[in-house]
């Protein structure tokens, strides 16, 4: 069955996957070019960026061709943003988040362009969540500095983040100096998500020491800034207390990176408190980041991954294009099925037979 | 630097890494051969099966090929256990509730033999955690019926499943019939010990809805069985309410596997109540899955996992094993870095370059 390129798909279309307004569907009856799409994409149009998405999301071989050509032409135009990660369970409060911290950004610095990623990395069975949760931006989605789109999963982690990865680097290609990658808190997207951004910016809410014992495992590394948010009025004491434990959780953990200590803030998203921490907190992080050099071999140990996960897939896919692949895996499957064979052996067994 | 053997080490230390008290360390002055650990094995003798997983956990050549030979050996006496996965969050109560349920377990099923195996995935930071979980199950770790193992991780999630794969194994051909897997509940080592076991039980707390929400979406694809875990004396209306959201959240979710609908079970590990619910609820499980026929054919489809997964590490070593790998990857890292190539365009000319 021939898959449909997707850019004919994103232009038959009227209600393309994508929330942000600005997207008309207008050009139905031609297919773009890619120099044609990558001037529309550097002049900012956020219709270019969205098909350039879509394009690099697509599995059509058509498509991956097209897409490589269009992120090597911006390359060089890229990198220009800062990248940050937002992360928490669901309840959290990351769109009211997000909302909040938008549009202070938005008041506050009259250059902000933004635009936000999101990645879903979650089940089959709970596949489209976040896609539902774009809906409830309703401020920010309306202002035209503001760019938002979800991705979509298919259930691969490592593919989400590779398309993310080169979808920042059009956001950034387009103008965009603020990207926020947000991700659901549970623990896998976001070890993901911790290579695609500058700073990991992760919310909580104040509870029980039990509560917070449960995320600090997973945000201990990887947090730059913590934000607990629905610190509302009226819950100061216990707000105050789920920080205190927080920040003496942090400070027991005897190897933080880089000599950075995660600041911990109490903040109230749905009454618009404390987003002025937020913005401070991050921007400390990135001067000291910046500073002590590290904001650069970061995201050159980021590429780096990328590259290394890539050349893992290659691998792979000529393995499984070999002529004689088919009939070899299945025939060791049927060892291992009747236990001839551990795993291990036979994989070893299938490599020597193909590979020599 | 080159690294001593696992079995040379294990011999020369008396506070050998298992908790085992078994463990004596009684044999330092001869290497063991692969047959004769094999017979000791098969013989049911712990201090063996320590030997035989801390050589399939070693990184040294020669305990590799020498464990390989020891596995293939022991493969046709294993598969003989019912393999249950533990995970839920740290502070959710897992050793209480392994000492309370195996204490059960011993009890009421005269030819039980349990071995623990506990994943611990954590950050280098945190690491050694669950090492330190152990030492609290006094009661069932003196029992000559009860083998706790916990894996050393490196970091290297794929790396702690493969050994652990194979350390279950072991554990079968030991005369061990029930093998506990036990993780902490962060997202990335759930799906791991998803691979590697028969039933996955879920321990969650009564809470909020809010917090509940937190667990829903990890936990909806993977858990079989869900008990809620310090319904304590006094805390019967908030267990009641979470049980009940807990239930019908499953519910809502369209997609359940194999027409099985996850049990929800109250329980309280620190007074001993609700390990019956428990038991009936795995041995349902059991029989469900057994009679469905699906047991056998998800046993056949982890070992595919896992020969898949091996497959890639086994390509990936051949490749860096390539006599221009160390200058070819230096020299495109550069090219990434200076923003000529993209990591995914970089990945595809290098191995252009090395496998043509």
């Amino acid at each position: 069955m021939a898959k449909k390129s997707a850019l004919h798909i994103a232009r038959g279309v009227d209600n393309a996957p994508f929330i942000n307004p600005n997207w008309r569907g207008s050009q139905k009856s031609r297919v773009l070019d890619s120099s044609e799409l990558v001037q529309k994409l550097l002049d900012g149009q956020t219709t270019a960026l969205s098909q350039a998405i879509t394009l690099i999301e697509s599995t059509v071989s058509e498509d991956r061709a097209l897409a490589q050509s269009v992120v090597k032409a911006v390359l060089p135009q890229t990198g220009g943003s800062f990248r940050i990660g937002i992360s928490g369970v669901p309840g959290v409060g990351k769109s009211t988040f997000l909302e909040a911290y938008c549009s202070y950004l938005l008041e506050h610095d009259p250059n902000a362009k933004i635009a936000i990623l999101a990645v879903d990395p979650s089940s089959e069975i709970t596949k489209g969540s976040i896609l539902g949760d774009k809906t409830r931006m309703e401020t920010i989605g309306r202002s035209a500095r503001v760019f938002i789109r979800p991705s979509a999963s298919n259930g691969q982690l490592g593919g989400v983040g590779k398309s993310t990865f080169e979808a920042v680097a059009l956001c950034e290609a387009a103008g965009f100096n603020y990207v926020f990658v947000e991700t659901v808190g549970v623990g896998q997207s976001e070890t993901v998500v911790s290579k695609l951004v500058d700073a990991f910016l992760f919310l909580a809410m104040p509870g029980t020491g039990d509560e917070l014992q449960g995320i600090k495992k997973g945000i201990m590394e990887m947090a730059d800034v913590i934000a607990l948010n629905k610190c509302d009025a009226g819950r100061e004491t216990i707000a105050r207390q789920s920080a205190l434990e927080l920040r003496s959780a942090l400070q027991l953990s005897s190897k933080l990176r880089n000599d950075w200590e995660p600041s911990v803030l109490e903040i109230s998203a749905i009454e618009g408190r404390g987003m002025d921490d937020v913005w401070q907190a991050l921007d400390r992080f990135y001067r000291h980041s910046t500073l002590k050099g590290w904001f650069k071999s970061h995201r050159l140990e980021q590429k780096e991954y990328w590259f290394n996960a890539s050349l893992g897939q290659l691998l792979m896919d000529r393995l499984t294009a070999h002529e004689h692949w088919s009939e070899q895996h299945a025939a060791f499957l049927e060892k291992i099925g009747k236990d001839e064979l551990t795993p291990f052996e036979a994989s070893f067994a299938l490599i020597e037979n193909l590979l020599g």
